[in-house]
């Protein structure tokens, strides 16, 4: 169902958004407050992807970089636009909705900015379920949609538009490039396409998602009530209805470098009662994997989410500190992000890891009971 | 005066470019072969810039990359058309001519070979009057044409468009970055202008001057004459009239390293009687100081040429060895090359040099008696 989202929606999906971004996608909150800026009193309209037209054009917009330098490199702002009309020039074609490429982190608020500054109404849903750290990494790419050409803009009116044709792979390593010599942020527009191609290829109502699982978590609190029995609630009515508890502990650890453009390294949490081994995180921007000792719990593309341990608000990998009690949560991918193509472009072998994806209901995180 | 190339004028342009090329510009021998192969019998219309119309556009064409990378990744020969094709479909205009953004090395060539593949004339000038590391080192440039848009090509059909607007610096910097994706080796079309900009900004009549050096170091050796007189002789009539031996000795260390997208490094060459401090030789792809001991002999964006000792062939910084008999010469630069504008540009100082800038013939080479 198509809604109208207005500034007192957007703690709530930020909230929201930041679980799903799995450590990574950037904190939201500056989006947030862009977007805030920008929107006043107004509102937007999110438009249901089963109620848009076939022919609909649709242009996403996005922001690239290492989360850890988007939260000291504040965008102007314009630059989202920028992109988008710089893709529409090229193109010689006007978008009639802009949607995100990415429902966790900052990339939930950047179309919001270009909604908010355009008029645009925004497609509600997105190309990855979830974040994830490169362009290629897309359901859109999975199923047929070229992520070329790409427009990129930069804080001080550079425009650059980027053609690899089919090769997504290589489109992310320039824009990456470009990215780098813009001192790690840049704001995109890319994979355009039509209302059909969204249906066919988006991970549908993950907006609406992010916000019903903030909103969930901000009542919970409110009434006392588990905000992590209101996540497993908001969830099963969702394509993400498996949710466990993978580890409940102490953050012991935090090894993070920003390099080629990524923020990478892992994190270790042992567990409050000191008994068993540390669970380690592995990330690249986002959450890979959750292992115990030799016991993985969670891996790519499931999400796993560092929560804090009593209110369950979010904690992004640039956010963990040694001290924190946390507990980390795995959440199941829907069937669209788990097939052998899926797999293969954002999968464990698109990291580099040697293991095979397991579904995390196969693992061995606890199922969290619903309210 | 506008004249005919034929394949038969290529050995000497390529012999004059290499001198050009001041031991960068990629090694024009592989540029050579290409043209041949697509020229065949036919031939290149080369306009002079005093005689063409104030708004015939041109689009000049070049590779870019690191010299010693040029010679081990041999392009398809059908990048650089791609690459002005692409800046024709952006712009919404059809280039009349192409013209070299540098004379010096490979990127004499370059527009040969989308002259021979479209039947554009190719315009008797160019942007660097010799060559230069870095795009933005355009008299273009400091005369007040914008190297963006930019359009770059890559040997897999990727198409990138660059605009930084009036920051050429940044223009550079972002075709560098894609030009390491693509292994070391990009060609581009960039600094599109009019005739009546290239009479105001580019440095006249370099290919014929290229083509005249080769050709008199070729027929000097015929004839059993010196070929350094043969130089001094051929440029006395051009704008490049000051020339120079610095130095008569043998190659005794080279240190070479490709970083960033450079060749970046030094050479030393004792003299041959020992007597006397080494010369040494700093290249950033090109010369850009000649040294003995403390006496500055020659630096940027006067050429600093490093030849065969008795034959004059010119030297390359990748083709320098250990034992090499060379003379180093020193060649002064037109006056628009030596402007404060210019210097800012491509003297030292852009270099990261802390000398200033002295016209080689104020400096301690030895006069070239000509012929």
């Amino acid at each position: 169902m198509s809604w109208t989202l207005t500034a007192a929606d957007l703690p709530d999906l930020a909230r929201g958004a930041t679980l799903l971004g799995t450590g990574g996608g950037g904190d939201p909150y500056i989006g947030q407050m862009l977007v805030t800026q920008v929107l006043g009193d107004r509102s937007i309209t999110v438009l249901d992807p089963d109620e848009i037209a076939d022919d609909l054009f649709v242009i996403p917009t996005a922001q690239m970089g290492a989360p850890t330098v988007m939260i000291e490199k504040i965008p102007a702002g314009t630059e989202p636009l920028a992109a988008l009309r710089t893709l529409e020039a090229h193109l010689g074609r006007t978008a009639e909705a802009t949607m995100p490429i990415e429902c966790g982190g900052i990339n939930s608020m950047i179309p919001l900015i270009v909604a908010a500054e355009s008029g645009l109404p925004v497609i509600d849903a997105d190309g990855m379920g979830r974040a994830f750290p490169e362009l290629s990494m897309e359901t859109f790419a999975v199923y047929g949609v070229n992520g070329s050409p790409l427009a990129l803009a930069g804080e001080r009116g550079e425009h650059v538009i980027i053609d690899t044709g089919a090769d997504n792979r290589q489109m992310e390593s320039f824009a990456r490039a470009i990215t780098i010599r813009l001192g790690g942020v840049a704001h995109i527009a890319e994979y355009a396409m039509t209302g059909a191609d969204v249906r066919r290829t988006a991970v549908p109502r993950t907006l609406s998602m992010a916000r019903n699982i903030g909103g969930a978590i901000r009542e919970a609190r409110e009434q006392h009530r588990s905000p992590f029995a209101a996540i497993a609630e908001t969830l099963a009515k969702t394509l993400y209805s498996e949710v466990r508890e993978l580890h409940l502990g102490k953050v012991i650890d935090v090894e993070r470098r920003t390099t080629q453009g990524f923020a990478r390294g892992r994190a270790l949490i042992e567990s409050l009662d000191g008994a068993g081994p540390p669970l380690e995180i592995a990330f690249q921007n986002e959450n890979l994997t959750a292992c115990r000792g030799n016991e993985l719990l969670a891996i790519v593309p499931d999400l796993i989410c560092v929560v804090d341990h009593e209110t369950a608000e979010p904690i992004t990998t640039e956010g963990l500190r040694y001290g924190q009690r946390v507990r980390v949560l795995g959440i199941s991918t829907p069937e669209l992000m788990r097939s052998p193509g899926a797999l293969e472009t954002f999968g464990p072998s698109a990291f580099g890891l040697d293991r095979a994806f397991v579904p995390v209901e196969h693992l061995g995180g606890i199922v969290i009971s619903r309210a």
